[in-house]
């Protein structure tokens, strides 16, 4: 046959294959959103809308992908010059899914993230048309513990609470007509007590009571749920549904994965 | 600060940098595109409005980023198992583009792909609603040389040639009456003569006169061309433009290359 | 300086760090070793000699490099087409010896492994001049917890058991007169309890009788001890000392890592 | 059977062939040479029968392995902090030796040509007993075209000469008084010829009429020789043989390889 002879360039792929027996996390982030944002005219500091948007992509890999247990966004916009998008899947440890190649893993999340982020826009942006294509890259890391991968967890949350902190403050500042240059010389090096204070006495804001999701940004995940399907002669029928939900909780406590073992367990 | 017992976490990232001056060329795949195909209408065995879907994609990829100088699709649908979208992205190969990180790369292509896909959609299928959003796959592979290069290219062209000739046949047996099953049986392990024949005798297809877009797939490419910008006096002033093009040409003959040698070449 | 523009080619170097937190196991088999043991007169099944020698070059590998723990070796012959050395390293989970990459490890453990096989030679081998360099090869694998580390060494000490029950039949009876075709279909696909019956009745072998380092391979390691180092005034001074020892022990059950904590614990 | 419970552990070997079609460069470097060419009395800038015993140790590899095309080595000692040997060997471009597996390759170069070290060590080195065992370590790196793979060597032969100038100024320094702080202080940012002329006028030195072998290194590939192997009836009988040649000549020109085509071409 006459492709024959080019068969051999086959023998260039070359295994990406990721360790066994390890928790891999794909993360996913905005490419750069700050044009985007800006274009598209998204609130600052944190824009909720878009964060809706964002989980609901998160919600539609965690649907359409099961191997994946768990995901993790933020609104990664630090100090103006911002990813905007962070998402950080969990795949399950002993998951064997494509044989675990990395390029297949990574470009399937985050094609999948790229496709609804567009198809959805309109739910959460109506009447604001998509001015071009946003786009997202990925990659993948291996975290061998599971107490590792809780810390890589917990670091992206910490993350994300000194980040909208930093935020806050900026952006009240700037809005309240500081220049920006004035508003970074007021925070610049100032520990978490001063920008509460600055926030509390200047703004009126009780950062505690800041909306959780900017706060603590959102864990998506699956969860089982008792459900009445129908009442048969007055006798509520139930049926066990797997669903996935979004929530804003503290995930650095041990408390969160007490509540919910199924996710890094080998139940569910 | 509270961060810094979590910042270990960052030495799990491992290097997946491609070789430096080689070919990288990255290839997306629709996932599942068969049913995607199914649920939305294509037509049978090619849909030419979703093959011009597919070359807008990759010529979004093209206009996007600059170390792209290349591109090849087809409508990978073989044997009714299929792909139906097969997009191969060559970067240059002195190309430094995101230290060559494969993961970057891949997810970066295949999310502007996907991202373009869905945006552009309703240009291509007007009335047609999106059922779900699709998702592609895509993998980064390093050919060392510009023969090589070539080779799998061309190896991609005659795969085209070859399952666009099964699957005329297939789907002109199918349209007219036969089973699946039987249609295989007519053609399984028939040679290119025996088919063009049957096209010619039972069908009145001349395979040669089919549109170069299904025979030859797409080339997409950039090239300088001469636009009149304006007239000044009479005399039009003209300016050299970049623009991404598509044709359907032979890439196996050494012709292609020779009259475009910007493409592999350092110009441009 | 006119070595700049060669510079260039440094950067073709590719990272091969390992995944951290993760044990890895330096496997250094012996390369042809079938011809090297039958050149050099090696007693069949197993060469006690050979063995000596084997673990004087494990343990010389882990009096030079801290941080491998861990040493496991076998005799590795398999129905004549064999190895016949085979030992496996254990490096730190926490190692961050040459930044875990892994050729530089596994280099360095093969080439201490070679360069002393050759100068302890004599030794074992008193009066038998060496004829050729003998020759290794190395490979580097990851595992990811204590639990998948002990299931590897497990497999290992599995694989000698077996190995040698089968090799001590094959050449008990090859020795008594058989043809290797004879002996092999004596026992080919036999049960142990088979192999064991025929040891007794027919070669007067209780199996269980046979010196441990052949059934249960060699496990090198450091110990702590406590030494005299002087007396004074009658009283002795001892100070503690760590020593690499070989053992031939059983390591799949719990009690032999419960007694030596250290080996895969955070001490030492 | 017992073992298959912990066959799994066999999955977490992961691959690391190499790209095919690529000049794979096997670096071999001594580890602690600088102690150990204390220990053995090494003359300084450069001991003559050490590169003798490093020349013999590449021939082994080249004869053992026939992929090995090339060898390239120098003293690679360099402000007294050196490695006193690196080699560079090179295989084939379209080798598929061990599958092109980078441990495998790595360890089988430097593991033979550890072992012949030791071996022949007393051949050069008569009375001197060797007190250690040495060790080096090895790694590949791809060159994608033969372009690179010369400039590589380039490099090599270039710092050979930058080193073997500036080595043999400090040494005739300190050998001639100086302190090791003086004699840096002398020649430190110095040019190539400052550095001719302080050997000439100081220590009456031509550098040019230096020992090749300290100047150019030690290339060491195969050259095939017609030898006559008997005289029948007065006519000799010859017939051509291949063996490994180490040279000193220059390799950055393209003298040497138009002289020896088949050393990088697809002859031999």
């Amino acid at each position: 046959m006459a492709n024959s002879k080019y068969e051999y360039v086959k023998s260039f792929e070359q295994s990406d294959a990721l360790l066994p027996h390890t928790w891999i996390v794909i993360r996913v982030d905005g490419r750069g959103f700050t044009r985007f944002a800006q274009v598209h005219g998204f609130q600052k500091p944190n824009d909720e809308q878009a964060l809706h948007l964002m989980n609901e992509c998160a919600t539609a890999v965690l649907e359409d992908i099961p191997d994946i247990c768990f995901g993790y966004g933020v609104s990664d916009e630090y100090r103006s010059a911002a990813a905007a998008v962070a998402m950080s899947f969990v795949l399950r440890k002993n998951s064997t899914l494509f044989q675990r190649r990395a390029s297949k893993l990574v470009s399937i999340v985050v094609s999948l993230f790229s496709a609804t982020y567009v198809m959805k826009w309109g739910r959460y942006f109506p009447g604001t048309e998509m001015q071009y294509a946003p786009s997202f890259d990925g990659r993948a890391v291996c975290y061998p513990s599971d107490t590792i991968l809780r810390d890589y967890l917990s670091w992206r949350q910490v993350d994300c609470h000194v980040n909208n902190q930093y935020n806050t403050c900026y952006w009240s500042l700037v809005h309240s007509g500081c220049s920006p240059a004035e508003a970074q010389n007021v925070i610049k090096g100032t520990l978490a007590d001063f920008k509460n204070e600055l926030l509390h006495t200047r703004f009126g804001i009780n950062y505690n009571d800041l909306p959780a999701i900017f706060r603590k940004g959102s864990l998506v995940f699956k969860r089982k749920d008792e459900n009445i399907v129908k009442v048969e002669n007055g006798v509520p029928i139930k049926r066990q549904k797997t669903m996935v939900v979004v929530s804003h909780e503290d995930l650095i406590k041990d408390s969160f994965w007490k509540e919910n073992p199924s996710i890094l367990g080998s139940a569910n």
